[in-house]
């Protein structure tokens, strides 16, 4: 397992930092950036922030726009930013900004040409928490959050995947993609037309019938041009309250889809995932 | 004088909001970014930081990466971040990054083919703010800063307009131009290769002469690689030595050119402004 450093700057104190590695999973050349708070630097492991973005993003935008730096470092959690799909001239791609590359939706492809890169699920999963692990100065306590698309992977991963995760949020999500646009699209391209076999990416379906949990906290702006046809956080409140899944859902007058809506409220994402990492 | 909104997001309570308009002194249209705090919105005038960027930025980059708005919105200060020269088809331009569009140096220029629209000093200086406090809930309570390129542009012009600012503060300023290469490339084709007319643009000159004063906060990373060539902050302070001008400058270990550094003590920079706004 080798990784090539290829950015370092320093932030808060800490230590922003871009890598590129050979996935496995995916096949393919990857890019993740990490963001190690000072107390890594200190001889202290610290735990994982594990971030997912949204379509058309790459393991830069978080890392610039969200503002998570300050408390990242207060706090004492690292970051981890993968990019949002494989990436590169021989992987496949399509015309629409929400499939293919920059849109891998965080799902294990079944289908051609898909599944020879697209298994963003191992990816995230799997591989990337094992190289972090053992590159980097981190414990394995680990949480995961993600924004829309991203929104969607952390849910879906962290309910599959209960033992590995202290915490999980969302910033709006996809909340319930076999019954919205963009997710039919993504789902049918990458498992195919068997809806039976696209509920195990479902956030809903998956927390309707829930019986382990993770601590679960999901904000979503009700200026959002998304809300309504695409992110349908209602449905994800629905299934939480079937379960009994520990799910705090805050609605925001006013705030849209975008970066400023996320640094608005990282902050109190940071607190929640620091609250059960420390347990 | 008329203003078009282009785009509004809802931030830490407050509102960033972008506008073009008609600029009487750059002959051309331009764009600007304002952030509202929630106190704007409270029936309050508030005071206004006017921020300069650096080469090849907008009025985007200061406003998605600095992580100012937490700030502002605390102490209650709008920000006006405009773009950093005059855009489009029929403007001056040249193929280096470091002259013409987005290069405009906060300067007058006096040489064709430059002089019809790079008048940024006498937007900066004039227009903007005349603009801002006619079609805002603002006071007439200014401070000025910025970054490299926008760090020479708030020293220049709060020197030269000791009376219009409370406060000034750079990031990484390019603190000597007549004596480094991005300045002097930049001089010579704005002003002519008369270095005479040069003086009245630089920090260091200015400062070295100054009778009357601003509270000058300065900040540099000692890992920046443009920090002996083009930016030369000890120059910056043996003037204020000279003067007895009351200037702060920190150099701060492993920090770089970048926004993570900008990021990492705006904090510091927005309650260094507050303390002098307030008065």
């Amino acid at each position: 397992m080798t990784i090539e450093n290829i950015s370092v700057n320093k932030s808060f104190g800490g230590w922003h930092k871009q890598y590129t590695h050979q996935s496995e999973s995916l096949n393919c050349a990857m890019r993740f950036a990490i963001y190690l708070p000072p107390q890594a630097s200190n001889g202290q492991k610290v735990p994982v922030l594990y971030w997912l973005s949204g379509l058309t993003c790459t393991d830069e935008n978080f890392m610039q726009k969200a503002g998570v730096q300050a408390i990242a470092a207060e706090l004492g959690i690292a970051i981890v930013a993968p990019d949002t799909s494989p990436r590169g001239e021989d992987v496949a791609d399509d015309d629409g900004y929400d499939l293919g590359q920059g849109a891998g939706f965080y799902v294990n492809a079944t289908q051609a040409p898909w599944s020879r890169h697209y298994q963003m699920y191992d990816y995230v999963v799997n591989e990337l928490p094992r190289l972090i692990e053992s590159m980097f100065p981190v414990s394995d306590k680990r949480s995961i959050a993600g924004h829309s698309m991203g929104g969607h992977g952390a849910l879906v991963i962290a309910m599959r995947n209960a033992a590995s995760y202290q915490s999980v949020s969302a910033f709006s999500p996809i909340s319930n993609p076999v019954n919205c646009p963009w997710g039919k699209k993504a789902l049918t391209a990458y498992l195919g037309r068997d809806t039976n076999n696209w509920a195990e990416y479902d956030a809903s379906l998956l927390m309707r019938k829930a019986t382990e949990f993770v601590p679960a906290l999901v904000d979503q702006g009700e200026g959002d041009n998304f809300l309504v046809e695409q992110l349908k956080p209602e449905m994800l409140q629905a299934a939480a309250k079937a379960s009994g899944y520990p799910l705090t859902l805050n609605m925001h007058d006013g705030y849209d889809h975008s970066y400023y809506f996320i640094a608005s409220f990282i902050e109190q994402h940071m607190r929640f995932h620091a609250s059960h990492l420390r347990d």
